[in-house]
This record gives structure tokens, sequence and C-alpha cells, in this order.
């Protein structure tokens, strides 16, 4: 089938879920989990096959997103009894006004439609994105790197099963065939069949959204965080902190990039960071961190020297650029100019500090005395997420349910005119 | 000044803006409305010079669009007074968790930054659109036609004179110099200078700024509103709404442009409608309402047969499009396929086709038994608006202040790690 029809089913299909209620839509996701369970071996066999061809083309690390277990797949189905449990934000009544003249106007949440997701080979994204989608009324189409692809049209086949079952039309998940660029051109220029568009994957997916889009798109998850230590932070905290969110998963989008350091914090500080990224974890046999230092930080500890593209780099590693600023201000001119607008932390406890970096600080998440690690759906009691937001319009940060939604005004009335 | 200079003047003001008390921006709004009054003789010596350019260039509608008098000047100044006493949207906290770690997490209202505005020949919008702006947090950069430049710079010079006086930087509003399709490119591509841009204009404007824009786009206004007669529907108040919608003011974008009528009220409804529309209006010296009819519709009552295209055409005139359905589904169908996503109407008394026909219309306002006219900020009890948002992302229907603005997460720690 092609995308232009695949897209075509998809719309006809949306329609029957705008009407589903509540307990329609958690029927079909209860069933959606039991289908995936029921299928549990061709979806393995369909993994191999991936893995295999995969073998040798991508990196370990991808190689270990890519496998899927008895266990992961257990994961994803429980995750869609999860989302089974949480409220529909569908048809919820966001504003009420009665006006003068009677007209009763309700702003309501509604379903977006159609919401495509080009996504990269994680195939537990696949029944993620889906159920998601669902839940919060749309039809979704799914659009997955091609090392993934037999895994996903495995996961596909069986949340369709699931679907049918359940009375509502399997057309309401589909998984796209052609893995080829094109592909991901045709749902980023379908006008009037794609209602939303989510890329969740590198930087180079997400420009090429950005920039050839004619669809709504919402940017996801690149993240240039920043940890700002100021001159009266904690400094027991800052070094918990730091350590934190620079180790405790450096691979994820809200993992610090970036330390900036107050001149007068940096000659305690900046030893004592080093005993503790560096040599503590050599000691205790775990992976050391790489400091890239700029020339004041390398004039009090040693350290590899930064270049100026270490402070535009998401590194996604145990690297981390070091910075010393002279102010609250010019930590906050440094990350205008180099964050990518997603988690950025002030280490303070100068409350007039906190309360500058706050406003000024232009990004979906800025923490006072805090992890950057938090920026999550499920941290931040949404209960789930399709992905952070790291653009200004619609949704910003964590995307849950409320966020894949969109609103219309019902307004009723009995005769008036204007 | 080019484009680009005059953005990164903007970028540089936004901060001051940012943390300005409410206090500060009112009194700021309320020097700048005095600033236009006292600058009127000016304003209109421009304006005069515009409309000697024009004269014979652009239709009357378009030279009556143009024009300015000290009356329409009063009135600018006035609008921005009211702005001036809404509420302020920034520094809401728009929802509030403390996690069971303690961390306290605020979905804050925060300003956009800089908001672009292209638009085409009306002076006020120069003032409208710069004010709501200034009293969302944001700095706005304006583009107008070629025709209203002069009008229009003398407009911003006022209003920058009121920045200045109450200590804001004049560079908060400005005006492109440029009146080429450059400088409208350039606008559509600064990413990380232009945080929304909003055209307000005609459907090529429109459909330019969603085609080529790298940069946020909300698209606006076009507006092919259906009316649809059920059969069910109370014929005296079916002919006082289609009345008014199409004819009390068709040159707006939330007019009726089209008629769909259930088979079963057709009989009687549109001999009584071509009285209406056509006869009585004529009789009483009006302009009388064009009928397209359809064929079913054609066979009961005379009038000029449609051609396909009425039925996508945004006529903006005294023109009425009417086709004869045979059920809701069929009219939701009709409209599914025509509408512009603005505003559609059931006029019915059976509660069972208003709820489907609300649930499945997808438009930003949907209507039972009251005219599409009411789409508008101030009837929707906004206060004021900025345009009326046709897509589904961010903000839908009439923008008014809060639409104007994003939101960040601001969360309070006290060392947590994760």
């Amino acid at each position: 089938m092609t995308t232009q029809e695949l897209l075509q089913k998809a719309k006809r299909a949306k329609t029957s879920l705008a009407t589903a209620s509540t307990a329609v839509k958690n029927a079909a996701l209860l069933a959606m989990a039991g289908a995936l369970e029921a299928d549990t071996s061709p979806i393995l066999a369909a993994n191999a096959m991936d893995m295999e061809a995969a073998w040798g083309h991508i990196s370990e690390v991808m190689l270990d997103r890519l496998a899927l277990s008895e266990q992961r797949l257990a994961g994803m189905a429980q995750g869609i009894r999860e989302v089974a449990a949480l409220p529909d934000p569908v048809g919820q009544v966001l504003r009420r006004v009665e006006r003068p003249n009677g007209l009763v106007i309700e702003k309501t949440a509604v379903p977006m439609g159609v919401i495509a997701i080009i996504y990269e080979s994680r195939p537990n994204v696949t029944s993620d994105a889906a159920v998601l989608a669902l839940k919060a009324g749309s039809a979704c189409v799914l659009r997955c790197g091609k090392e993934a692809h037999r895994s996903a049209a495995a996961i596909v086949a069986a949340l369709q099963k699931g679907l049918a079952s359940s009375g509502l039309s399997p057309d309401l998940v589909q998984l796209v065939e052609d893995t080829s660029r094109q592909s991901a051109n045709e749902l980023m220029t379908a006008s009037g069949l794609v209602d939303l568009l989510i890329p969740r994957g590198g930087a180079g997916l997400i420009r090429a959204c950005v920039e050839n889009a004619t669809v709504n798109v919402i940017e996801t998850g690149t993240g240039i965080c920043h940890v700002y230590v100021d001159e009266s932070a904690d400094l027991d905290m800052a070094l918990n902190i730091v350590e934190n969110a620079k180790t405790s998963r450096p691979s994820v989008c809200n993992a610090e990039e970036v330390l900036l350091v107050h001149r007068s914090a940096a000659a305690e500080l900046l030893p004592r960071l080093r005993r503790r990224l560096v040599e503590d974890r050599a000691a205790a046999g775990k992976v050391p961190v790489e400091l890239r230092l700029d020339s004041t930080a390398a004039a009090i500890i040693p350290g590899t020297p930064a270049g100026p593209a270490d402070f535009d780099t998401e590194f996604l590693d145990y690297i981390l650029a070091v910075k010393v600023v002279d102010s609250v201000d010019e930590a906050i001119a440094h990350i205008a100019a180099h964050s990518t607008g997603h988690s950025d932390a002030i280490l303070t406890r100068d409350s007039e500090a906190a309360k500058r970096f706050t406003a000024l600080v232009d990004s979906a998440a800025v923490y006072v005395n805090a992890s950057t690690r938090f920026t999550d759906g499920g941290e931040f009691g949404l209960g789930c997420e399709m992905g952070i937001s790291t653009q200004k319009l619609h949704a910003r940060g964590p995307m849950g349910l409320e966020e894949l939604c969109t609103y219309k005004y019902v307004i009723t009335g009995s005769g008036q005119i204007r």
C-alpha cells in the first residue's frame, strides 16, 4: 500500500474514534496489550531477523535499543495497560463561559485527528506512540527506521488484531511500508491528511522535518542541558546534582552537557568535581567523565581544553564541558546563546538569582536546586509521554495525553444573531 | 536598517520586557495611547500620502481599509487603553504539582519572545498587534504591505515615543523597512530570532507562510463557513440566522459562505429564503444575495446554477452557495471536504443530531442554533484578539492574550537527584 493510501485509510478511520467512548477506547487498549503478549513468538522472530540484518551495520548501543525480549514485550504490554488506566483527555471542558446574550461557549479538548510519528530503531516506540495517540482519540501513522521495520510490522499486526477484536477499525494504527526518505517527505507534506507530525530521533531528522514540513510539527528531544553553580550554591548539593545530571544516564536528552560555575565557587568546586567525576569513578571501576575545560577552569584543574564546538554539542556520553562565568547574567547569556531550550538548572541559595534565572532562561524546564534529569512525563506526574518538546508552540517539555489533543469551541445558542 | 539588524534589536530588547512588572507594562501602554493621540497630525499626514499613492491602484474597499481619520485614531488609542485594563497573562501558574520527592513543578505562562506579524493594508493592525504582543510580554516586529507603510511608520514612531517615555526600550516595537517579498521571506526563516509568526491577510500570504516558514506560524483567518439546516430545525430561527450570518458583514471571515439544507426542510425553507435574502432585500433597497444553487435546490427555486468551485470559495460578498443534503452525516461529510476549519453551524431541535455534528465537525468553532458571526475574541469574552487561528496546534479560533503566550515548567527543589 502506498503511503498516500494508508493516510487516506487513517483519515477515514479517525471518525470512528472521535465518537468512541472512554470505555470503548480502554477496552481496545487492553485487547491490544493482550494481543501483543499473545503474539510474542512472531514478534520475537521478526525482531531476530532485524537484529541479524543490522549486525555489524549499527553500533552496539543501537543494537541494544533494537533488541526485544519476552521481558521487554511484557513491559510494553504493561505500558499499554497503564495508559488505559489514565484519565481520558478527550471531551474535557477546559473553559466554559455563558455570555450575556445567552450563548454557552465551551472550550473543549478534542482529538488531533491523525498523528504521524517518524522514529528510528526502538521497537517499543511503536506501541508506546500508537497507544498514546489512540487514548488521545487520534489515529496514528508510524514510520520507523529500516533497521526496526520487521519488528514494528509484527507489533502493529498484533495491535491491529487487538483493535479489530474490540470493534474498532484496525486502520487506526498503521505502519508505513516504505522506509526510504521518500515516505518521510510524504508525511511532512501531507496537508489535509496529517494533523500533527512528531519526529523522534536524531538532530538531522528533526531539522529535516522543521525545514521541509508543511504540516504541523512538534520538535522533540535535542538537549544541550546546562547546570549553573552560583556563587551562593551549597557545594555538597552541587556535586551531587552535577554527578547525577551527567552520569546517571548520559545517553538521554535531559542529561547535563555543560557545567557553568561562578568564578567565586570555581576554586573550591572544580577540584572536588574532578575528584568525584574522574578519580573516584575510575577507582570504583566506573567510566570516568572527560572534562572539557575553558581556559579559566583549565588554570584550576587538569583536563581536556574545550574547543568552541564543545559548548554546542549534545555529547550523550561521559563528557562534560565546563566554563567559568562572572555572574548569573553571564550564565543566562551563555545559555541563551547555546541552549536547545530543553532543561537548564541553577544551583543557588540566593532567591534573587533564582528568580532572575527562572525568568530569563527560555527553556521548557528551568530548575532551581534539582537535577535536569527530572524532565520526563512520569516524573512530572503526566503518567506517560510522547517525547519532550523543545519548541514553544502548543506543547513545551514532556508531552502527555493532554498535549496530544487540540481543542474546539462548542457554542450552544437558541437563535442568537449578531 | 536591514531586517536582520532589526530582528537582533528586538531579540535583545525582549529581555527587558520578560522581567517587567504588570504595572510597568500597563503604564507603557497608556503612554503609547497618549503618544498616538499626540501624533495625530503627522500620522494623518503620512496616511494622506499613502492614500494618494494608492488611489486608482487598489479597490475602494481597500482604500477605505487604508484610510485613517481623527476618529479612527482615537478608536485605536481607546483600544490600547482597553488592552491595558485586561489581566496580565504572563506569570500565571497554569498547573502546580508537588511531587512525592518534594519537587514543586509549576507550569507557568511566559512570553513567546519575539512575535512577527505580516499584514496588509489596515493601519489599525499596527497598533492592535503591537499592544497585544507587548501586553503578552513579547517584542514585536511588524511588516505591513507597501500601501500602508508611511502610515504604519508614523504609528510605530508614536508607539516608540510612548515606550521610551515610560522607560521601556523602543526596540520592543519595530517596523520592517523593506516591503518587498524578500523581507517577508526573511521573517519566515528567521529561526532563533522569531519565536512566532502570525500572517494576517489573504489566502496567498497565509499559504506562502505555511509552505516556506521554518519558524513557528499560526495560520489565521480563511473562513468558508457553513450553516446546516437540519430537518428538525425551527425554520423561522433558521431564516434569521442564515440572513445574519450571510449579510450582517459579508467581508469578514466568520460570515457564512455555504448553506446546507436537509432534503425534508428544503421545500419549505428555500422559497422563504429566496424571499428574505433576494426579494425583500431588493425591495428595501439593500444588496440582494446571489444564490448559487446545486441541482436539487435549483429544482425548487430560481437562482444561479452552482459550479463546483462555489463550494470551495470564500466569497466575502453577497453570494451564498446552497446545497441540499440527505442527512446530518452528508452535511458533516461535505463540511469535512470543503471547510477551512473556521466556524460551522447546525440549526436543529434534535439533540442527537447536534451532538453528532459538534463531535464530528473538525473546526475551531462549532455552533448549535446560533450565527457563525460570533467567532470573535470580544464575543468569546477574551477582551481582544490577534486574529482567528484556523490551525489545530497551539491556538484554535480567536487568539487573545493567553494564546500569545507559551509556558515553561519552573521546578524548585532542595537538592533532588534521580
